[in-house]
């Protein structure tokens, strides 16, 4: 069961700035996540806060809530938000850092990621796949790690 | 209509280093800014929360509301939280941000706003005044957008 | 009576950029002023110089030659003029900036107010309607210390 | 009556990186200060959040509450949250900020604390005797001003 | 067909500092692309060059040999090459940038990339597997515009 | 009919610091001018002024005047005033910058010019020479524009 | 026996800045270090020295002279001395870096401490009671560490 | 006998970002420079390589090669190839660096030349007219020195 | 004969923030210089201009009006006029840097002097005895000199 | 009584890059102090150390041993030593900063002097002079503080 | 059998700005350094390249080539090489980097070696002799590990 | 004669962060240096300091000593003291400057030599052999300088 978590203003996903992210909703991306783990064997919970808080704890309750990965988009989170590195490193799930958009494209500020220095690794810029090729890694590395 | 929010702390205005803020409470200046809005035919609703993603999620809703444009103190956040930019710039209402102080004669790293950028504009250091010279704005802005 | 002062390139109102400056001269802002004063029960003088002396003399000279109050757009020089800065600081009375544009949604270098630290506060994005919300603030402000 | 507060991901204690923190639990430390508290007189009340906004909220309210002084953990928070900072300044009991680890001798953004320009005093990487050093000072404090 | 370029020192794959970039030599990680390749529709071309001029000319000259997008592991040539920059702006083919490592979690200066500004995305950390990844996210998109 | 602009100290040419600038006076570099204008059937215009003011002014009225392009030494004012900067984007003439010496091979600061940002491009390092090339390319430009 | 250190200008400690450093004089400074030493069964030795030298040697033998532990005030040298930062590396006894004024609270580059980053940790802003809160400290390690 | 040599990207001429660089080709440039040339009765030779490498030893034998001078567009080496610019001064010819479009407007890591500071002068953002301003310069130049 | 030239803002000497400037006005400043050039033998000239461009004309025509040297203090023309720095190198009287405050001991950006670097040297900081040095100085340079 | 100090590599005076520096030796410096302060009517005592340890304890003990003020040269230690910036603040003589050559016209780190931020002023440039003016400066103070 | 590389430029040696780099040629260099090898026992060959990729792909290959050490001078592209870094990480024979000229006394961006981290040290400053100097050690490090 | 001066820390040599400086103590590296000296002809004086101050003298005292060279580490003073800086340039005998770790391959501020800038160069990362090459070096300087 792989647990989902979208950051701040990802709820406005298809009406938010769609030149930069896209016609998609956030429901739509969580169906299409859901679609793409079910064709790659795994499950998956979505869940979406504007609140750091909430995205602290939900990372740090994912291993006993039974998860056994995180794909966590930041949202603007990512290029300040240090509690949430520490939720990373605080416990022993991968995780991996997805954006809409290439933050190596946007403003200077956009291009530091914070929170990615506490993940396995970050995929930017691919629209919804970014969700799709975070999944395909962890499929292979569940299966690696049974 | 339109949403009046104050962000974090502004909830001790008169006890709150008084010799920077003034000694008007919060409530007085809610009263002050319905009052004004009267004046300038507007109807005016306020709000303050310590929390960016409460924030976040009035300034999103805002336009569901049936709000027709954002009044917004981020105190602190004002210097950091890339996230109220993002939800600024995700909805469609125009926002005035405003201080009571003069956040480019005080320390350094205040005279800097992160959030501005997606502002219509900015009103820095005349007190409570600030407020009305954002609804004389919004009154002359919605006056020419019926 | 308000002194009303424009710096360096806006005599060009109206024909420089106007996609960030819009479409009023400085004439028509300026007869805009004479009104939004007589409104407010203020006398207004307007005089533009793209001489950074010139504009010094006149913030040194205002409190003798009668005026109240200071409404001041220093154009360009707003970003290195520590020359204003020290005028504005050099007299006693209240000065307020105004900028047509947001200059913290502009170029990096335009969102650092080198004058604003000697101001009273400063008013920056609403085009010819700063220049009003200054006015509406020096009302409330002349009439509490007559 | 002192209160304790921890900040984002302190919860995680004993399970979190304990090459860096340690292996007490909260819960333990809390115990530990409470036993600490007594021998030297004073009350202690302990609270976690990993919310920025509840944080804030409860520096506001500790001297309503009847609190005398406040020990602060921040967590990540200490290293941009200028909201906490201006909490700190807006109420009048005297902050202690402790942290278990040396932040000077970690990651180069580590070493600045935003929030201890408005404590008493820092007290840093003596793991759980941070806390019980702050209560001797404030048992100290508070005795010189009864 | 996609053409998948790898710059300075991958050559090394296996060899070089194991511990960041695992045991996978050029040799095994090129059949692996050419294997996922098949098993996505998609064929598959690996060349390594450890001179910027010469992967210039290979992404200049990519559309003419008939390629339909490009996987790019620039090296350490990720944090200073701007002429590789501007090849990918160049040319019109679509570019994905690769890592095996997390570029975020290294030294500061390996968390900057220069070229990444020019490609559709970034996928950085996952060994092997980020090729896997871009390749995914290809055949996606040259399924969409046939 | 072409204007050419010296900015501040360029009425000392050959005397002021001749190892740098040369042993022209500005006197015989303005009769230069005139005859490789002539050469290329360009009226030219000269004039010298040590104020920003001024410069401003004769940039603004240039095409009032009649003028078709401007050529624009701005001496000193070249890195650091942006009321100049504003002048050239607030009009519509073509603006070359010139300088005799190489910029970039000076002192640290002179090799950033504020004010090519709005210039269509600049010449620098050709001692007189450099006035030339500006006129052969206005020459191609302004004939290009009839 | 603990050895405790102070650096330049502590000599002056009471008629320095009192309003910084408090009225304390550094004898009586070290009389209330053997006092509460006493009560915590630590025997305590103080020394003072303007000379970096100095206090680089007193560090390197305090081993060899019996010491378990060090309490160091480096004064200015807080922020530059490298060399002391070394000294506290090349030795085996734990060192608890103090400070009478809050670092972080004062000038900008008061805030970095070079040498803490060598210490067990820092304790700063309780005026005399830092030594105090030093001692507490280390009676409790080396209690731990018979 | 002039040298002009095109470094990375330059063979993409009229392809590449023609918005920025034109539609000229780089075949079409190198025919116009030969004309320009002859019109002043030089001649010229033109070389273009993506390899710092190359342009390196083209512009350290140059003089060996019986050139008189060189016309350099380093193009992206231009600001960062220190090898260029120790190969510029480590030979005895001059030359000038062009650019086609102008550095100084673009992104800010453009508006720094690393070459120049070894070069005669710069002319930049004239479109091919450039070379031509170059060509204009060293006709004078080796008139004047035969 | 020696020129003494005050630059912006000090022609409001006595009256602007008296605390840093002290209460003799510039007409008895200039009083004093009289007085304490005549006591050594030196005829002194004092002017004061708020425009740049005026002290730079002042400054290019001192040798040619007969002065010997000049005494300047550039007010807040100090921290970034280009264009004076370059007047003082562009003549050959030797020029003395004067300021009333301590430019080390104020802001930050006070404490760099931009002209600093043409002048012989800098005096700072003993109000108007700063001139008097100045004239010591010079009565001893130019005896020196004769 | 006049305290003079002259700190590192002075003693070197009249040996040590003289093109710089000069060729009075520190003996020939210390009696011209001596005869400039018998002219004003001023005691002098000169002493010169390496050490900066010596350096902070001279300052500190020159009250007590009766001194009126203190000149000091601290030599290369102007550019980091904030132990004699505390030293300065430490004690209540005026004491001027002095340098024989211009610190604004040298090496970059050289402008900046850490320990004037402690003086009444400083006075650089302006060779042995230079210890005359200060003596001038406090022959002034001395006598209008009887 | 040691392996001598020197990187871009340095095939001008003794042509090439002789006061910083001396007269020797590339191939009297290279003459010398066989001469001191077999005074240490040491075969020496040496190689030399302008492009980077050759030198990337010598340090790669030259353990597989029998070769024992590198001594490596990279010429410019030690300040911006992180492939060289890279190549030099992805070996494991030791490399000696010298220079010929005092990298620490040159251009402040000279005094940053990119390389020289990944080096067992580093010689410059001492002409050809660094070189010996470096053969020196590698003798006595090879004898150690036989 | 050479004189071989060690600063700070290195008296610790052996005992200090072996796995950094190796287990050579100060006595064996300074027998070892006398040995090599031997073999190569030159006398040897070695001495150690932990102050600042001292070393300063040794250095400019080595000429009339006797010394024909210096052979200088530092230690922490490399990084901060410019006092050592002016030492080394204000005396005539060569300065070479050693380090046993490699000062490129540590903490960032360890990369910077602020004293180096001063000797005819650096020999940085070989542990005791550093020395020998310093020797290696001035026996070849003194023979050619008789």
């Amino acid at each position: 069961m792989i647990l989902i978590l979208n950051g701040p203003n990802l709820n406005l996903l298809g009406r938010r700035e769609p030149e930069i992210y896209g016609h998609t909703t956030l429901e739509e991306l969580e169906e299409l996540c859901e679609a793409w783990g079910a064709e790659l064997g795994l499950g998956v919970a979505c869940r979406q806060s504007n609140f750091e808080g909430q995205l602290v704890e939900w990372i740090q309750q994912a291993a006993d809530e039974g998860f056994k990965a995180i794909v966590l988009n930041p949202g603007a989170l990512t290029h300040y938000s240090l509690a949430l590195l520490d939720a990373i490193r605080g416990q022993r799930l991968p995780v991996v850092e997805v954006h809409l958009s290439n933050i190596h494209a946007r403003e200077e500020y956009r291009s530091r990621s914070v929170t990615a220095a506490g993940a396995k690794g970050l995929v930017s810029g691919f629209g919804p796949t970014s969700y799709r090729m975070a999944l395909v890694y962890l499929a292979d590395l569940l299966e690696a790690q049974p």
